[in-house]
């Protein structure tokens, strides 16, 4: 603002081209000579034109923008994985525009169909609404991380060896009965790894387990009130039973680690608990509390690896377009705290 | 990709007019009539030009991007702004660029100098690094949200307000005394006010009390063993006496919480306890925490539409800048739980 735009004619003076190749090289660079469009970029930068990037991307399409679009902030999960994702500025120099989509599907697809027009050169898709065939259909690089993802690359947690882990570990605790709550996960996601990988372990030791699916409402109030509900079930039906509890996340951990200890004002030796995530609440609980932490930094570090390889070969005189999508798997953590031994 | 691209030449057969006058349009369109500007801009619409919206910003400058600079998204504080802030593109179409600074002066100047150069047309701060007389020198439409603000548009908590609520529950509670912890906040900080506000209420009513300023360090273990130093303190120098702690955010309210009932097994009558911000871990906490709330939705709201009306001004024929920067403060809202009587 302020400064004076340098024109064609400016560019045109420079470099002795007439204004018409000028405009050739912001329309159909292809058109000129190699060692023509390089005098020009040249020029542009002597002449200070680099600060107009805008008319840069005109010149070469590489904006440098990376679309997300992320569910919502509230989950920890989320704000955490958008944290590491925006630190690779440092390391790729990409650009992000973000966008958080609370599940409205038709917002999401009004706003990816901005980002297309701005030409960013691709994007990573956390959020659950676009069928990865359609996505896959804008036909840009794309990564989509913890979502169904039959038609794109994607970066996802082992969620099935977390699942295997947090059971074995329960097992070891000499429980009676083990317990997995969850939502009815699609078995398309890949979350469900969670519940495939409970079962699995439970069944080939052969211990007495109870899979509790359940719908937990939107609000924390909501399901809270459900957890509770859980709460009194599992304390008259397994009464005097070591109780080994896989919960889905940790904020439902946290929610029955509370009801547990208000009831006792302590965790009594017939409880062990585990939560998945390895997010703040589960550090910050009354008892510090076991989970399978997810690798956020190496998540979000492999999705931009695998963006920018896409990008990159866009970039080629002939790309070569993938023949299927990449799948990356991260390995979780198992993190040992004070709610198992 | 795969489109082919609108030429100038296009655009001019299409308009009958040059195409020295058509790249007039794209440089410096104001040399030409409104009428004239008028009957290309439709033309690229007739011609599909819309897909390109590089190409518009280039003819207009309106890129529609605003750019973001946030400390980081580990505290829930900034990813529920964040998530507010992002939320407002279904009201004004604004697009955002964020980048999370960690607190390094030098990547965030790089970033916002990049920011520029593709002809953002505002940016919200809430970043730290950068004093406010710097980002005013920028010269585009800013605003700052919770940090220093003297030279730059803003919106803020009533921090002092808030101060206020909480040390007058803290009053009401009967306690002995009141004591604020905080750490070496600058008075050139909005967040500055909770301890000022905790004083004079403290000395309106003449009421007993303690400020105590800490280093809590960068780590939630360094933070936690800070707070386990101060608990041992009071435990020890206000025995039997009823302390009313305002702590200066939910986290740190919740680690003494733990430590209290970790050693009681519950919430003694002789402890009250209030935080602030209303974040989820004061609801997620083993007793429901009172709390001052920040209401970030409006927060959000202002901030966007103190922007909006900067932007706006500025796409005017003959824009009148602001002669002062606007300062807008946002009420907290008292939230009484389970932690206070």
């Amino acid at each position: 603002m302020g400064k004076k735009n340098v024109t064609f004619a400016d560019i045109a003076r420079y470099t002795n081209f007439s204004k018409t190749t000028i405009s050739r090289y912001f329309n159909n660079p292809d058109s000129l000579t190699l060692e023509n469009q390089e005098k020009i970029a040249e020029a542009l930068v002597a002449l200070d034109y680099k600060e107009n990037k805008v008319a840069r991307i005109l010149a070469n399409g590489k904006t440098e923008f990376v679309g997300i679009i992320i569910p919502n902030l509230y989950l920890h999960y989320y704000s955490q994985m958008l944290n590491q994702i925006l630190s690779t500025y440092e390391t790729y120099g990409y650009k992000f525009l973000v966008f958080v989509g609370n599940s409205k599907k038709d917002v999401e697809k009004k706003y990816i169909q901005e980002l297309l027009a701005y030409k960013i050169e691709g994007m990573i898709i956390l959020s659950h609404t676009i069928p990865s065939e359609e996505l896959a259909s804008y036909n840009i690089p794309i990564v989509t991380i913890e979502r169904e993802d039959q038609h794109t690359c994607s970066v996802n947690t082992d969620n099935y060896m977390g699942a295997v882990q947090a059971t074995s570990l329960l097992c070891k605790n000499e429980c009676d009965v083990l317990i997995h709550i969850n939502s009815h996960v699609s078995p398309q996601v890949p979350a469900y790894g969670r519940i495939q990988g409970f079962l699995d372990i439970c069944k080939e030791r052969r211990m007495a387990h109870e899979l509790i699916l359940s719908e937990f409402g939107h609000s924390y109030q909501d399901t809270f009130e459900c957890i509770q509900e859980i709460f009194r079930t599992l304390e008259e039906k397994y009464a005097g039973k070591r109780k080994g509890v896989f919960m889905a996340n940790d904020t439902h951990a946290n929610m029955l680690l509370n009801l547990i200890v208000r009831k006792y004002g302590r965790l009594p030796d017939d409880y062990r608990l585990i939560g998945f995530d390895d997010s703040p609440i589960s550090s910050q609980a009354i008892i510090p509390t076991s989970t399978v932490g997810q690798q956020i930094d190496k998540i979000a570090r492999e999705a931009m690896e695998l963006l920018v390889m896409q990008m990159n070969e866009r970039k080629k005189r002939r790309p070569v377009p993938l023949k299927e999508p990449v799948h990356k798997v991260v390995t979780p953590v198992l993190v040992r705290r004070e709610t198992t031994s």
